[in-house]
């Protein structure tokens, strides 16, 4: 079975916010897959990123349709699909496929397969290309759909199949708890998660690191302890050694002194970037790392486990106020320009989600 | 009570091996301090480089005696000295001193104590310069002298005072163990060591890196599973997403290639870099650790505690021929040119030590 979707897309990187509607055919449907109409898709820096093409080193399949923190209803399942039925709300994150049968992929890594395929502008082994979430319908393999709990809106469940994720999965993985101390550099979408993790489900001491004093008051309200506002004289000398872990959701490295945050961290402390910059680097030696014997890294997405994991503790947290912190879109392309264009000024706080699909896509 | 010492000293970087007998003031014997007859040094890496003055950034105070991999006999303790008597043998590693009160400190991290002072080329807080183990004696606090098993010989054990330690605390504070997969990159004595105490003490399975197939054969002996000769083309791909661990121990960056070494760390693997190369660096961004979320890090020496436990399993060991792979040498000014000369040009399997002090110094 083969299907023909519509979506908001992009013809050429010079027109990266002036998308248009498109009619796209997807991968035939597998024993496993998921046809899902979509309700609700977040807009995501790598959406940005990917649109103006910046990204070295990638192939850019146009028409792109973008858009990977995407939640809907099931219309249809594939004949062997177990976990999910028609009716269900579901959510879908950056990742569509992967082998399912690698080391990665059998032990909660499927996100490091060496075959996994991105929700948009990857290829599939039989070279259909993946498209996403600005769009009416998605196709997706079972494995990498989600059953949404009935506790959050699909507003709000949207960015954290992407954004979210992308912040759980390394803060759980290097031991985010109470008692601990985390630093979250950068108060975008991905940052403002992370607070509300770190703080909310975590219990952790919470310190976010902005170039100014503008986002203090959101850090706060978010659940931040501590704010240090990076451009102020001395700002870092305050926190030396204090810290157990830095998340990094920076999306640029311009003016990033790397050597001030790591010497925010305790010995054995560590720096995970998760933002995806297409600018810059850090030039390293054994010594940037030898005063305090650090360690920098980095995390892309979650697992499957982490993924269910952090809906159900998104779904029982009683202290998260999401919805203040998504600014919700009907989804249309004049909408779609503006949201764009205010995410490429940093004018948002903290996550655009589309929504309203049904007035657009009929 | 102040006191003069004798020693092989550098009086300029152009004659870094031609040393000349020097005397000269230590610092005032402090209530916690321990003057050691010295009879066993072995030659560090950093030996070389701080007689070369490469490393940037520091002071150089001439005459330099250098050494810290000290063992010799305890003539003299102060009057509040609790942990050791007139007699014992003992050790003295690359740290001499810190302030023994701050959080590092009192958490068994004093080797990152922002107040450490080195067992050589370093200030005491009186203005008294250190200097180190190719010398009669030395004058050490005595949280940095560890008493040493009878089952060590001093020239194996002088080693183990920073090159063993080097290695030892990474491996442990990585979670080296049986069923762990490690990778040792560079087999001079810091990697020498570093494979006896993955094998022999952790139980680790353990992977040499190496240039050429120069020293498989002393690889496989000192007791590693696997070796790779990293020249040789696609000597990496065999290897993809293999190891736990990696310890890097490489004195050079140069033609290094980071990414083929990262490339062969299982998810979430670690690289920790104890070597110290004078030259080069590495360009990092988010994506050189994004495909495995790895990290790299660094590691310096060891705390006390480590140390004594690092020496007691190595006096416990029953499979380690310590002495087969360190070379000793009688001290002189001639013994100490070839030797120096032949560390130079990467000429000793694995390890130097000095002995026969008493013809030397008397």
């Amino acid at each position: 079975m083969s299907a023909e979707f519509k979506g908001l897309g992009c013809v050429a990187s010079d027109k990266w916010s002036d998308l248009e509607t498109v009619s796209y055919q997807v991968k035939p449907f597998g024993p496993h897959d998921i046809d899902i109409k979509i309700e609700a898709c977040g807009i995501c820096s790598s959406d940005l990123h990917t649109l103006k093409a910046e990204w070295g080193g990638r192939k850019y399949n146009y028409p792109l349709v973008v858009g990977h923190e995407i939640v809907g209803r099931v219309i249809s399942v594939g004949p062997q699909v177990s976990s999910l039925k028609v009716g269900d709300r579901v959510g879908v994150g950056a990742q569509s496929a992967s082998c399912l049968q690698c080391v990665d992929c059998t032990n909660d890594n499927e996100q490091y397969c060496t075959k996994s395929v991105g929700t948009y502008n990857s290829v599939y082994p039989d070279g259909s290309i993946s498209r996403g979430g600005y769009a009416s319908h998605a196709r997706v393999h079972e494995h990498f759909v989600f059953p949404i709990p009935d506790a959050l809106p699909s507003h709000v469940a949207g960015p954290l199949m992407c954004a979210g994720i992308t912040v759980y999965s390394p803060l759980k993985r290097n031991g985010a708890a109470k008692g601990k101390k985390i630093g979250v550099v950068g108060l975008g979408g991905l940052g403002a998660h992370c607070v509300l993790f770190a703080k909310h489900i975590f219990g952790a001491e919470v310190t976010v690191f902005s170039r100014t004093n503008a986002k203090k008051e959101d850090a706060m309200k978010l659940g931040a302890d501590h704010y240090i506002a990076t451009s102020e004289e001395g700002a870092f000398d305050k926190h030396f050694r204090e810290l157990d872990l830095i998340v990094g959701t920076a999306n640029s490295t311009k003016g990033f002194d790397l050597n001030k945050y790591l010497s925010t961290l305790k010995i054995n402390g560590r720096y995970v970037s998760v933002g995806l910059p297409a600018d810059g680097s850090f030039d390293v030696s054994t010594k940037t790392f030898l005063r305090n014997a650090c360690y920098m890294g980095s995390s892309l997405l979650g697992s499957r486990k982490e993924i269910l994991e952090m809906l159900e503790a998104c779904a029982q947290s009683t202290t998260i106020d999401f919805d203040h912190w998504v600014e919700k879109v009907p989804i249309n392309k004049e909408n779609a320009k503006v949201a764009l264009e205010r995410m490429h000024a940093n004018d948002v706080r903290f996550r655009f989600c589309f929504v309203d699909y049904d007035k657009e896509f009929n």
